[in-house]
């Protein structure tokens, strides 16, 4: 892991983005030991943070969450995992984005174009995801235990099958394969399933049925009036209290 | 309003019970400017906690909620009102009662005698709070503005009536009579709407259905695993931040 910046930003958060072979990412790391104090930070939980779909990790959005979270005491990490965000993409992705755009122009059902494309870009993130959590917990600065945030399918699959994730945020606005939405009932970590009432391009069925289908005893659904980008700010510190309540 | 005792509690809190002509209540105050600082109390906001299908106001849960909810700055009140708790009950009212639970175990539909039951407990109900309402906020210690939490039915007729009230926290556990289904667009004040997954009496896709019906822009539906009385505590404190958001 090679950090390649950092800066300081407000609320005492360090920001430093790395490369870990192939893989961008960046690291929020609390600057003291607890918010406002003085003193060395002990080592922190860490979250993973995981775009829905593939977006930038310098999404703004997702920035403003690192920012605030890490603030709160927990170094959280993204990546552009392979496939996702800056990274190349393979003829066949480029052409099933075109497909995919094509067809909702027309209209026309897209959910086998998004099995295509989003079925193996789960795949293809899944190591590169736990490359990065084993270098992530080999520094000094971050102690575990480990929560996840954000995109759905990704965290389906991590959680199912990585024993170091112990609690899960996921947001239902985006494709989850069928494959995941099998594998949601091993996923037994408490969960908050975020999901905006009126996502334009997500079904609210299919995002409760999900919910009914995951295997954690501990789940809690949080669900807000509003489309797929309008998720109340006050969520992010919903999710910080789930985390407390769980990693720390 | 004669209060008949008072008490005081941990963390501050002030415990009244109080008699309003026939009505019995509960009175909950902030003995100090905000919790943990010495002073005065400033005039508070209100909540009113109306408990479902007209259980008794001395119901524990009821109690610990109410206790906590007034440590965090709040006054808080209950009432047994007609036909609810420890109130007389006409012989209609019982004859209601028995052939609820003659068809409940007889594993008949129910539906009909919950209606005949509910709808008028709702009716004779809300002149009490009414009632209750007017006196409590003309005393020097409750300031307003008024929130509303708990019992579904009786919560979306004083909101889509009673213009005082600003912000309602329901619990969809229970029986909402058609009128009240009908009513809740007109509500309009911010809303948390907690709803249990797996409520044994209380058909799930019904309460869904409902929380899609209220007319109200800020809408945020919390579901938790687990049956009718497995709420966990942590949604008490989700229920303290809302209202912290909406009458502070």
């Amino acid at each position: 892991m090679h950090f390649t910046s950092a800066q300081r930003i407000d609320d005492g958060v360090l920001e430093r983005e790395f490369t870990l072979g192939e893989i961008p990412g960046t690291l929020w790391t609390p600057e003291s030991a607890a918010p406002g104090e003085p003193g060395p930070a002990a080592p922190a939980p860490l979250i993973l943070m995981a775009h829905n779909n593939g977006l930038p990790k310098r999404d703004a959005r997702l920035m403003a969450r690192a920012r605030h979270t890490a603030a709160h005491g927990y170094a959280v990490a993204t990546i552009d995992a392979a496939g996702c965000g800056d990274r190349p993409r393979s003829a066949a992705e480029e052409q099933a984005r075109t497909d995919l755009r094509r067809a909702m122009q027309a209209g026309e059902p897209v959910d086998e174009i998004f099995e295509s494309m989003i079925g193996p870009l789960v795949e293809k993130a899944v190591p590169d995801w736990r490359t990065t959590l084993d270098a992530l917990l080999a520094l000094p600065e971050i102690g575990g235990p480990v929560g996840y945030s954000g995109w759905t399918a990704l965290g389906i699959r991590l959680a199912a099958t990585e024993p170091r994730i112990a609690a899960a945020g996921l947001f239902a606005g985006g494709y989850v394969p069928r494959a995941q939405r099998e594998e949601a009932r091993q996923v037994t970590v408490p969960l908050l399933f975020l999901l905006q009432w009126d996502d334009e391009g997500n079904p609210r069925q299919r995002a409760l049925d999900l919910f009914d289908a995951f295997g954690s005893r501990q789940r809690t659904l949080h669900a807000n009036l509003g489309g797929h980008t309008g998720t109340p700010w006050f969520e992010v510190e919903d999710g910080g209290r789930f985390f407390t309540r769980h990693l720390k």
